[in-house]
């Protein structure tokens, strides 16, 4: 419990490369990650409840302990926790790995800073089945709670890359053979474009800029062009995660669909 | 100041028939829409900063003040507010006036609990150009100030209408000539499927359910069949306003794609 507790820091997580997963959609997740749980953590109230996740833990030779539910809560970040929660191995990749093979669709997170919109940009790039996921220096720790929750288990589906150097980022994608795209209001043509053109259905690297301040200068100069999304009513623009839902959902629609 | 501060609840804010709008974006949001604001509140420290506020609301006889900033932060729902605020008049309205004209693409939020969410879909629905958003009975209020925040302005931009009964704006909506579909991870077709049927190309309301159940079976009965979105790598769902990002694109792409 007491080596749990320091997890809820940064800089401890990164000295321990050990994080916390709360929740059964993420225990689930991290459990199907075989070596990932260390330890897998059970309000002594909701033993019943949670008997399947112990079950698999077990099996897996997974320590196992029930606490009591007020010492777990001071583990938890959410106000109403389910009463579960793993001791992870971090599962971040380098570079390489996640870009081996042949990547059709990756997507990079530049300066992302709510952990909530990288979580969910981490489940959208999972659901419309993205190759990896990069998240560059500056953002938010991937590891935050709020981060793991937003994730809903998609952060133990596929490989995520932390602390990426944009410019290197870029050029080892154009060497994996990804066209590099910057999500972007400001682009001079629209996804539907890069459909109509066939752009879409070939290897895809999409940036996503900050939430406040989008794609700085110097960062636009590293991509291939801006794309933008349409926007048909009077509204500006989406928020990160929407945006990054419709970049991901039309490229992979793009991709599978019969040339 | 008094009167503005008793509409940070929602019941003073039904009874009175106005709210708050906190920010730049939503401000000039409301001050577009003509005799939406009634005041128009500026931090004492920062009159120089919204200026333009100013000389906009002046123009159209709006009363406008400057006040302690220490006092607008009691009105402020954010951490670090932009320092201007407008008392607003309610601007939802009826299911006849949303439905007037020949509406293609509503949206229809089934119970949504969380106010950023109901936000969010309101500035995706602007954004993909929709003709009105629907609120159900037991939503959220659209009026919240972390609603009101996530809109960014959309609020002002298109129909809402709140405190729908389900079964009233399904009828409704068929008559206006509105298929309606359940968006739900449980439909038997996805969105691609009724892009390749010609379906999606006509006009269209989507029911979107609650964060957490969805929709339940007595309102999957009132819908004409439930849609899915492709999920092709292994998170199960989306969340709401992301999977309503992606609804409403696709919409609003295959409605305007030549047939």
């Amino acid at each position: 419990m007491r080596s749990a507790r320091r997890l809820l820091r940064r800089k401890e997580r990164e000295a321990a490369g050990e994080f916390l997963a709360e929740g059964r959609q993420a225990v689930a997740g991290a459990l199907a990650q075989p070596g990932t749980v260390i330890d897998l953590l059970v309000g002594a109230d909701v033993v019943e409840r949670h008997q399947d996740l112990l079950h698999v833990a077990v099996r897996a030779d997974v320590r196992v302990g029930s606490v009591p539910p007020a010492q777990l809560a001071t583990l938890a970040d959410t106000v109403t926790p389910q009463g579960v929660l793993a001791v992870c191995r971090t599962v971040d990749v380098s570079l390489d790995e996640a870009l081996a093979g042949e990547p059709r669709l990756v997507v990079l997170c530049d300066q992302v800073r709510d952990p909530g919109n990288l979580g969910t940009v981490v489940r959208c790039a999972d659901a419309f089945g993205a190759d990896a996921v990069l998240v560059s220096r500056g953002s938010v720790d991937l590891y935050n709670a709020k981060t793991v929750r937003a994730s809903t288990g998609s952060l133990f589906h596929l490989p995520v890359v932390v602390d990426v150097d944009l410019a290197e980022a870029v050029s080892r994608a154009r060497t994996a053979g990804l066209q590099v795209f910057g999500a972007d209001g400001g682009g001079h043509g629209t996804v539907d474009d890069a459909i109509a053109s066939g752009e879409l259905a070939r290897p895809v690297l999409w940036v996503l800029g900050n939430e406040a301040w989008g794609l700085p200068s110097e960062h636009v100069a590293l991509v291939d062009r801006l794309v933008a999304l349409p926007m048909y009513g009077r509204a500006e623009s989406l928020n990160l995660s929407t945006a990054a839902a419709v970049f991901l959902y039309a490229t992979a629609t793009a991709q599978r669909a019969p040339s």
